[in-house]
């Protein structure tokens, strides 16, 4: 990289309002030279031989833009958008281009500015971009709350929030890419395999900026966290060390003090209001029968909020800046997943062109993506499916955050009889090509903290971790959930709280057993066992699942292969124990004559019938 | 026909258990003569040339069946069963062949039966079998509790209750066919267009035998609803009359004292268990992807009660058997459509060829099936949607009752700012083929009566009625919710008591206007205005919906064609006035300038802002 350096500013003023401006006037020559150039560097030997370049300088739609001859490379044209400061650059880098760098030069009046753009050569390494699956089980954590590995980067002078304070929940905390490394085997010893960062692009807004969800830089990291670098090392070492990265992004809307939000290339890049329109949170209309246009827009191009612009990617340009940046990302950090935030609040036929172009470059990469709807129907509409296409879209998402399943799991969990609907909620995988690529969760970063939904019974706690780390799909733990870190949702900061060990000066490390409660080791090896298991025991990663609708608030089900490994799971949500008898299960558990508890070990002498102590879960390895 | 009469009975004893036993002996040669033919009579010009005849008399399968020469008609072959008391007789009628007798003879060892079964001629009438659609508007009863038109038929005496006995609310009360013949202006006033009684067919049950699901005969009309020549009678009267009649119709099981059951053809016609096993009455199982065998077996197999044993509609014979009484009430009495009980219950592959075979011999039949379930994607998976089979099963059914319409507009009268499931529940639509076959109600014979559900409340129950008659789908009114019928289903021979006036000696005559009080004329009258209203406004029947996403407890929807039709409708759950902005609606107010509110005649000067009284529907007719 060259030209930009991390926590990049443009010198702005105060954010416009939802309306943008622009000169009438024809635009003067390029004066103060080329900010910057996205992508902002590419490579040779990529599938799609198109590139196109969004150069940014004062006036720099008034120059005329050449290539120096480059082996393979033809420049096919430019563009002007509406801004004076932007101008579109297409190119087609052929099979047989080497990496080098182009010599771009941008002439007018008498004015010429020279930019070598950088074409890199493709790392051959086999361990990136491995994907993510049913055999993962992800980690999902706050860059900024986890832990603090490197006190340099804490405050870094540029930014709007340049400063740590760590008793305010709306600040910046401290923690990074250096904090996570120095976890990995924490991680590994509850048998993660993949880590999901809340998004670690550059949030550089002058408040709340820790969650990550509001970017001002689709090309560089947070600074706070590390540089764009040692986020693509962090990655490596990641890969190194057996564990995955999952790539949280938002395609929907950036922050307003997004660079292309404060200089807009041109009013169609942001979807633009006559006043302030917010979203009305509900995706129905889109795929309503008897839906309203107005209901359509206000979701699709209602802003999420005031510091939310919303993104226009109906426009073609806006969509091929936002597809290069997603590949861009992949090909520079070999990251092996990426979790789409607010995933249906996008253009529907730009989310199907967005998931085409990275699946044909990286047939292999993960993607799941958040469509937080009320019912099961809604939900599969955003990910593959067995539907036909609705005025034309037909999502190509291989899989969503199951919230379907959460509401299942938190009700089941907090009730007598309610284990049903963790029945229900996977019944309605019949709508789905494949729901082992949904993910699987109890809460999350906007959600109150399982621990005290469940009014913090240990008991329950540990039936839902089973249910987690033997149902279909692919888990996934929030942070802290298993060290019962606790917390409703009212505000969200309240469950965004600091691991307790990962900053300097904490008063406890819950990192490591001794720094645990009995409770906390309580909680941690449950999680523990079951997630070594999982890892070592490929029938709760790929198994087949069979589900037997719930008899007397007990919920039984089996995961089996054709290795002839089968898992039973009962959870048991009555408040006492219950004895259950397995002949109703003849078709999963005939062949085997015993087995084994998993996690306490326990030997189950036959099959006859089984007894569950109430409110817990029983996790048995059957035997022949 | 001959040889039956109504009321029909085996010389029997008490009905076997669960399990049929078989003599194991050959039989011996026909005594006792022939009992009875199913189908009773048949036609000639069906579009399927092919009829089965199961013949049943005592030792009939020794006796070897011919036909005397009838131009156009072959006997094709016969076929035993386990039970010596059966024999099927396979004939093809070509198209050529006339009306007349068949002349059967049944030959064993020196015994030699005669038999003349009649072929008759279809009629022409071309008001038989209009089909149910949503220009319909359905008025639920049961025959038993409605109205007493014919004294003679109250006691039959060869039944197994045979007696009336008014003040038991298992008993049987009197209610027949020129009861309710005697009440079509009744309906008429109200706008109704289609009557559906619960099943006529009968059921000569020891006990609680007035609801009809519980059938003994296919072939006959309860007697104390009238003869089946009566119901014939009664479809055409109810024709003349400009009324349709839907026929409700059980696929699933049959009644204990049915006579297939007393004695069995085979053991294969029911579905046997080693001893009593109830349905899980879960359909779960059948398109869950991790489906137990268990439980789908349970569901299609198991007995619906100890009462009811469980048809196997998986045995070809039995298919048959079930198509053609189904085909027969179709062509004898020219009903208009088919409601069928429990329909899921049922084989999955059977449901497919009794709908197909159906619809063969009649396109223009009405159909919709009762699929009690939880979600709008199970509802729909049973019923023409747009999903692929599932295990070979795609459902042909046009329509089914709206259970899920129904959860909304229970909740979304109960409790402000619910009007967002009604939305919901219609949202659900696009998973439908189309959805404006389905039935909309608000109570019925299973359910608490909506009147009591809404704690009495006239005002909700009249926006209840608005949302009825304005609403996509096919409008069901259950008996008496307009004169304000009350009670919980608890047990359910509550929400099934007499219609005040139907029977001699009544305290009061509901059905007119002088013997209901107050509040009940004024339900009476809101269901009249609008009922009358959708009867004479296509746009309410036809026309096309568009909702809205619910905004502060008030529901907003509009239904509009291309004749310039538009009816707007606002359902404001909230305790107060509201003043709607219309500025969203701009969709479908634009081209209109005022309109006229369509059960109070109020006029609405302008479109700009519409007021709303709390708990309360507005029914606009829209004005250019």
């Amino acid at each position: 990289m060259f030209l930009l350096t991390a926590g990049f500013l443009l010198a702005v003023a105060a954010p416009r309002a939802w309306a943008a401006s622009f000169p009438t006037a024809a635009p003067a020559a390029p004066a103060a030279g080329i900010t910057r150039i996205d992508p902002t560097f590419w490579w040779v030997g990529m599938k799609n031989p198109k590139l196109q370049l969004l150069v940014h300088g004062p006036g720099i739609a008034g120059s005329r833009a050449e290539l120096a001859s480059y082996p393979g490379v033809t420049l096919d044209g430019t563009q002007k958008l509406e801004s004076p400061n932007y101008l579109l650059i297409n190119l087609t880098i052929s099979a047989a281009a080497q990496p080098g760098r182009l010599k771009l030069t941008f002439t007018g009046g008498k004015a010429k500015l020279k930019y070598d753009y950088e074409l890199r050569a493709r790392s051959t390494d086999k361990s990136r971009v491995q994907g993510i699956n049913s055999t993962d089980f992800i980690y999902f954590l706050m860059p900024d709350r986890f832990a603090n590995g490197d006190l340099k980067n804490d405050v870094v002078k540029s930014t709007r929030v340049n400063h740590v304070a760590r008793d305010s929940m709306y600040a910046r905390h401290g923690g990074d890419y250096k904090g996570i490394e120095q976890h990995f085997d924490y991680l590994k010893s509850m048998g993660v395999t993949a880590i999901w960062p809340t998004p670690v692009t550059e949030n550089d807004m002058p408040r709340a900026s820790y969650h990550g969800y509001a970017l001002t830089d689709y090309y560089h990291s947070d600074p706070r966290y590390g540089t764009t670098a040692e986020y693509a090392q962090f990655v490596q070492k990641a890969h190194q060390n057996g564990l995955k990265v999952i790539h949280d992004v938002v395609l929907n809307h950036l922050g307003s003090y997004h660079y292309l939000f404060l200089d807009q290339p041109a009013k169609d890049w942001l979807n633009q209001w006559p006043k302030f329109t917010r979203s009305n949170y509900n995706s129905s209309a889109l795929n309503d029968p008897y839906g309203a246009g107005h209901d359509r827009d206000r979701y699709n191009k209602g802003w999420f909020d005031t510091t939310m612009p919303d993104v226009n990617q109906s426009n073609p340009l806006v969509a091929t800046y936002l597809i290069q940046n997603f590949i861009w990302w992949v090909e520079y950090t070999g990251l092996d997943g990426y979790r789409i935030d607010t995933y249906p609040y996008s253009d529907p036929k730009f989310l199907m062109d967005w998931g085409r172009a990275l699946l044909d470059e990286y047939p292999q990469l993960g993607m799941f993506g958040e469509a937080w709807v009320g019912s099961t129907a809604q939900q599969a509409f955003f990910a593959r499916n067995i539907l036909p296409p609705v005025d034309g879209f037909k999502a190509n998402l291989p899989g969503v955050l199951d919230f379907q399943a959460n509401y299942a799991i938190q009700d089941a969990l907090k009730e007598k009889g309610n284990v049903t609907k963790l029945y229900e909620a996977l019944q309605g995988d019949w709508l789905y090509e494949d729901a082992t690529r949904n993910v699987l969760f109890m809460d999350n970063h906007d959600m109150s903290r399982i621990y005290s939904v469940l009014g913090e019974s240990l008991p329950r706690l540990k039936m839902g971790f089973a249910w987690l780390l033997t149902s279909r799909g692919i888990p996934q733990l929030y942070y802290g959930t298993e060290i019962l870190m606790k917390n409703f949702a009212s505000p969200d900061g309240l469950v965004r709280a600091d691991f307790p060990g990962g900053f300097a000066g904490d008063k406890s490390n819950k990192f490591t057993a001794a720094g645990r409660t009995a409770p906390e080791n309580e909680a941690f090896d449950y999680v523990s066992k079951l997630g070594t298991y999982r890892r070592s025991h490929p029938v709760l990663q790929t198994g087949r699942l069979m589900q037997f609708i719930p008899e007397q608030g007990i919920y039984t089900y089996f995961r089996y292969n054709e290795q002839g490994e089968t898992v039973m799971v009962m959870l048991n949500s009555n408040p006492g124990e219950k004895t259950v008898d397995g002949t109703r299960f003849a078709e999963r558990l005939t062949g085997y004559s015993a087995g084994t508890e998993v996690v306490s070990g326990a030997a189950i002498p036959d099959l006859k019938s089984f007894r569950v102590p109430g409110w817990s879960a029983l996790v048995v390895e059957l035997k022949k």
